[in-house]
């Protein structure tokens, strides 16, 4: 018998695997639909785009097999300071950022940096699962705050504080997706931003401002980021390639205040050395070509009529049953609440009629919440693999509801 | 005043930056000499074979930009457990094995699993900084045990564990580099390599054989890995890609029982979720070409005489003042004993004289150890640039005794 089960750590007889995750062996299932990742489509790619910086491959070949620095290269970092003047307000310094392996890695970066046992993180509820798991991970206590669909609702931020801190708590931060949020698909509004900015000074708490999905926006307008309603240095915004370029090159990037920069920085030395220098070149290569604000368009209106799509076909076989949703204006995902029908039965009764998605309470923080919702990705579907989707769910739901009637009956 | 440094978890006040990472500023100077860091010469790099597999960027466009799985893409984790077998005893099966983002995410991934605040690791006196580095991070107390020329003595072991539990503490595991040894380059012998799988498996203690440059050998025959003297699944091996392909593709893999594969996965999930996708294809099409195996000899070639150069250099320079070392049969980096001499002094002095190396006191794993030891790295460097930056040394070494004699006098 090996050693390891008898000596594993708390954390790891502890923490959760990723329900999205854990559940690609099933989606690989012949004939499966998923809603369940967040994937992008792969038609939206820019593959030729990208491919055009291969020859750097020969060009800049001793360049970028070799180690790079931590901070992450420094013409994607430029360019960066440039593309996201508009959202945070200023055109930030080199000492304000640096790249991360996939913007998952910033969370944990930042985890390290702030998080001792049982501290406290207050977070939106739902929320991104990954992030809490890692907060989770680290020692921290997620305590959710609800939302509507103007996002996280501030007035219960003050009072939460201060009971908290009355018990002895350490708050340490806030963590938020601002715009079209995982899963909830909210966005928030500029009031609550400078709210949150006002609350975050007065209460002396960082605020992780996670935005992947914030370029990935339908309509209306782009709106400030928290970030640049911030006047002491205590916001930190996290962004991504992910959804606007490509998850498998793992380029995410962080912007803030030096002294926390610095710090993720240094436990970044200890959990990877470095991001890939082959990725990060290529990245910023497309970015500097003026593709990434070029291709940004052809994304948009592709999962613009994937999220129309899913929004008819939900109507049409859902709306019936009572389910209802808001429509987000940007990112990934349908936040649906199909009132009377537990998700995580839902969930297995959609894998047996081969359809997936994430069930609410996977992304509950508060202990009972979001037993009624699921989470629907629009973006990686054709459309008439949404319309099927969304029958074999619509079917599982009438069923689920005909048995309990037959229960009660 | 922003929040941070009120807010700042216990481990961010007290974790230590890397010495090499951050003594990369100083070494960017214009004429500095650099033995401090551990970076393979970029002549040696591939680069044309490397750029061959650049048309998958194309022909395999949507694949490589998409998120991977956790575990890693499947035709390199089939090329490993092939490329492995002679030095694994056996072909390891498929949960077996995964890919990290460099090898140094598995020391991470691994401390995660296992290590709770005041957890014991046993580990060679000294050893890589950036291992103590993460178990401390992770709450772990390092406990050193002295080497000599053949590795690790393991006589110590066995008493220290008992003395460790008779005081109520866990050891959890032990962390060994088994080849070539990063700093001190020594081998461990293949006695010793069974002992320790005798010691791990009767004191239920799990043991991670970090294995960086073992095929980076100049001479001699290739021993056989800890974990092929493993009878009940309690050794880790974790590989590299960084020293034998290029460390800008962040690529290494951990081979293991799956009970720590499975859950080291789990925490892979939240620390990066995957490793890139364009890294790993470029990787995997590299290695089935048969071009690893093929380009091996050209690398150890290339170093083996910038060791033997650095050698001469040293015995021309350093030998005369007393500085002693032993020969390494592969692997980065001479470990070199300056009696006399406090080497944190002497990196000072040899910094103003403009050549860098790492003192011995980075890698002590007790206090005190290592003082008058200096870490140089001969990989990097061209022969007159070695040559150079040995004189270097030996100029630092000469003033440094001449003012201890001045001031005895």
């Amino acid at each position: 018998m090996s050693t390891w089960n008898d000596n594993f750590s708390f954390k790891a007889t502890h923490t959760r695997p990723s329900p999205v995750r854990e559940i690609l062996a099933v989606i690989k299932q012949p004939g499966m639909i998923s809603f369940a990742g967040g994937m992008p489509a792969p038609e939206v790619f820019p593959v030729e785009e990208f491919y055009e910086s291969a020859h750097l491959l020969k060009d800049k070949g001793t360049e970028l097999l070799q180690y790079g620095t931590t901070d992450g290269n420094v013409e994607l970092r430029e360019f960066l300071t440039e593309f996201m003047q508009p959202r945070l307000g200023r055109k930030v310094g080199m000492d304000e950022i640096f790249l991360t392996t996939g913007s998952q890695q910033a969370l944990d970066l930042f985890s390290w940096a702030m998080l001792d046992p049982g501290d406290v993180v207050i977070t939106e509820d739902p929320s991104y699962m990954a992030a809490i798991t890692v907060f989770m991970n680290h020692g921290g206590v997620c305590r959710g705050i609800p939302c509507d669909a103007d996002g996280i609702l501030v007035d219960k931020i003050p009072p939460l504080i201060e009971s908290l801190r009355a018990e002895g708590k350490k708050v340490k931060f806030l963590y938020t997706i601002v715009n079209f949020q995982n899963p909830g698909g909210m966005t928030m509004s500029v009031e609550r931003r400078k709210k949150l900015a006002e609350i975050a000074e007065k209460y002396n708490i960082g605020i992780f401002e996670d935005d992947p999905y914030g370029y990935v926006r339908y309509e209306g307008d782009h709106l400030p980021s928290i970030f640049s309603f911030d006047k002491v240095g205590n916001v930190l915004y996290a962004g991504s390639f992910s959804k606007i370029l490509a998850p498998g090159t793992r380029t995410g990037w962080v912007i803030g205040d030096p002294a926390i920069i610095r710090k993720m920085c240094v436990f970044k030395q200890s959990t990877d050395l470095c991001s890939s220098s082959v990725d990060q070149a290529l990245v910023a290569d497309y970015c500097k070509k003026g593709y990434l604000t070029q291709h940004l368009p052809a994304i948009i209106a592709n999962y613009r009529k994937r999220r129309d799509f899913m929004e008819e076909s939900m109507k049409r076989h859902l709306a019936p049953l009572g389910v209802t949703w808001v429509k987000p204006q940007g990112g990934f995902f349908y936040w649906i609440d199909v009132p009377g029908v537990n998700t995580d039965q839902l969930m297995r009764r959609a894998l047996d009629k081969k359809v997936a998605f994430i069930q609410g309470s996977a992304f509950a923080v508060e202990e009972g919440a979001c037993i009624h919702n699921a989470r629907l990705n629009y973006t990686y579907c054709s459309n008439d693999v949404i319309e099927e989707g969304i029958k074999r769910i619509a079917a599982a739901i009438v069923e689920l509801k005909a048995e309990a009637e037959g229960i009660k009956a």
